[in-house]
């Protein structure tokens, strides 16, 4: 892209909002020194923290309002009364062509209802759903939805199976990726109805992706397939299952090195390896969810990360641009709704 | 009990079966010197590994069979042709008061058939579960259901949620388990609606069990509660990817130590304190899973159980037996059927 790319940022959203919204911002600005900000939110405030970063506030504006969305706030009271908020305010910016993508770290309900309403769905989806990565043996993989939408049925399946597929081609850069539904037990008989009727609408029709079936829970971390397509209830049990396992296996590991002095030698000896595999696997790499199927690039970040995890949800908010998602999605569903139109009539017959 | 227990086997159930069955029933002779087995399957290659467990032979019986339930065989199918199968004898053996409980390594779609159909639900329930312990940080918590139920209702979650009360009270010895039920977001306005309406009857009627609302994938791990409640789709997501994770994050530990000779060095020194936090978490010791709510005890072990986990399969079913399980079980939903009832009927007008 020729234009600089610019980012909306809900500096009012998250556990330590601004400071973390700026902080993030920074790091990014070393990474992309010409990607331009927008900070949505408490002037003052922000620009306490922003007069700091000299360089940061060269490529910066911000946009006061006196409104928050408060993160525990419910959902629907919360989109009700977004009107003029930082969130809003920032997601308004990317409909408006003022921002590429908008980033909040704020009330995830608040965030895609606001998300759906202002950017819309792209033509050909019914629903968005809510993306992320996730470390696996053999690199990454990317799950949706993610709690977007907890009932789904087969169609909306087929749909976030194309969306994840485009996202997985685009964004990390896998020729043709694989594709799997999680579901319970491997053969066709098993599991729920429209998980099935997804499946034998992914095998069926001739989509540019590689279906692989049905996945289960255990071949998650292993990363049996590049896209794990699941509706956002299943979904969000397996994602916070896997993050929570995870740290507490790695809890337990640290606990066994404190058990004796010379447990406690042996890590320092193997610190470096320790640290080594902390850091693929960091949370903090892997933040930022992002809202597929939107008209618009909205990224929402873990509510209590640290400056270098909003760090990295914004630089997926600016690969998505870069890379051109939302109009390769465009052409994608395009390309693919009458061969989907056409099998799902034929499954209602 | 005075009268010695009696356990039924499957002796053709699993990969390695019948030496795996042979060998675990072996190790329980040398917990449980009283106990006595009874064999189902294949008389020659039973023998064949019993003639070298003298001890063992002593107190047990074969019963052979010609007819047994392939692991791979579709559960209807298998179910239709389980006639004097080696799974159906075991089973039919508890329904006869002839053994306390059976247990079998086979097609889990199959046991759970010929379990419900030969040994029937226990009044007031409506359906059996599958049910398990996981490791947590603070000891362990029973997970149910695991497969048995695709979808659910309200009411078979409120019922899964007693049982698995029972369960924990009478085999873990907790006196008064904490129950939750698993979702999405810890608020009342997530998650699914039969999960909302499950927690409104746990919460309004007076139930002898400690209901703490809802948890999420997270807190599984972290033993939040005793008893997680969830459909049998849902369950079998987070116990799989909880038990895939774990494995993936301990070989991530193992091949950081692998990484350079100082590594290596520091796991040698190490070894026993890992060694200490594997044997907590081994899933040999967490093998076996219960199907709850019926009236006798049918035990699921891994296919691919090694002899103790095999043996600690078969302890489970033992443990149940003594402690009385089915009758507990029996006496608190007799108890509890016509408040149930009452507040059922509350939320279907």
């Amino acid at each position: 892209m020729t234009a600089p790319i610019t980012i909306a940022l809900d500096a009012m959203g998250g556990d330590n909002a601004p400071a973390i919204v700026v902080k993030g911002a920074n790091i990014v600005r070393e990474r992309f020194p010409d990607v331009r900000f927008v900070f949505y939110g408490d002037k003052k405030k922000i620009s306490s923290v922003l007069s700091k970063k000299k360089k940061l506030k060269e490529v910066s504006k911000i946009v006061h309002t006196d409104i928050f969305i408060p993160s525990d706030m419910k959902p629907s009271l919360a989109f009700r009364s977004s009107k003029g908020s930082s969130m809003r305010l920032a997601i308004e910016a990317v409909k408006e062509g003022k921002a590429h993508a908008a980033v909040s770290a704020g009330n995830t309900g608040a965030l895609m209802a606001i998300s759906k309403t202002v950017l819309k769905t792209l033509p050909g989806i019914d629903r968005p759903a809510m993306a992320a990565l996730v470390p696996t043996d053999k690199g990454e993989s990317v799950v949706l939805d993610l709690g977007a939408n907890t009932e789904c049925d087969h169609n909306n399946l087929v749909q976030f199976a194309i969306m994840g597929e485009v996202f997985c081609r685009t964004i990390l850069g896998i020729k043709r990726p694989t594709v799997g539904l999680l579901n319970i037990g491997s053969e066709e008989v098993k599991g729920r109805t429209e998980i099935r009727q997804a499946a034998e609408i992914l095998t069926e029709i001739d989509l540019p992706l590689d279906f692989q079936g049905f996945i289960e829970g255990d071949d998650l971390m292993h990363g049996a397939v590049d896209v794990v397509v699941a509706d956002g209830f299943t979904g969000n049990i397996a994602l916070k299952t896997l993050e929570g396992t995870a740290k507490f296996a790695f809890e337990a590991v640290r606990k066994a090195f404190k058990t004796s002095l010379s447990a406690k030698l042996a890590y320092l000896i193997a610190r470096p390896a320790i640290r080594r595999m902390k850091a693929r696997l960091d949370p903090r790499r892997y933040n930022g969810a992002v809202f597929l199927g939107l008209n618009g690039i909205s990224i929402k970040s873990h509510g209590g990360a640290d400056p270098l995890g909003y760090a990295n949800a914004i630089t997926l908010g600016i690969d998505m641009a870069r890379h051109g998602f939302i109009e390769q999605t465009h052409k994608e569903v395009a390309h693919i709704a009458p061969k989907m139109a056409e099998a799902l009539n034929g499954k209602a017959a």
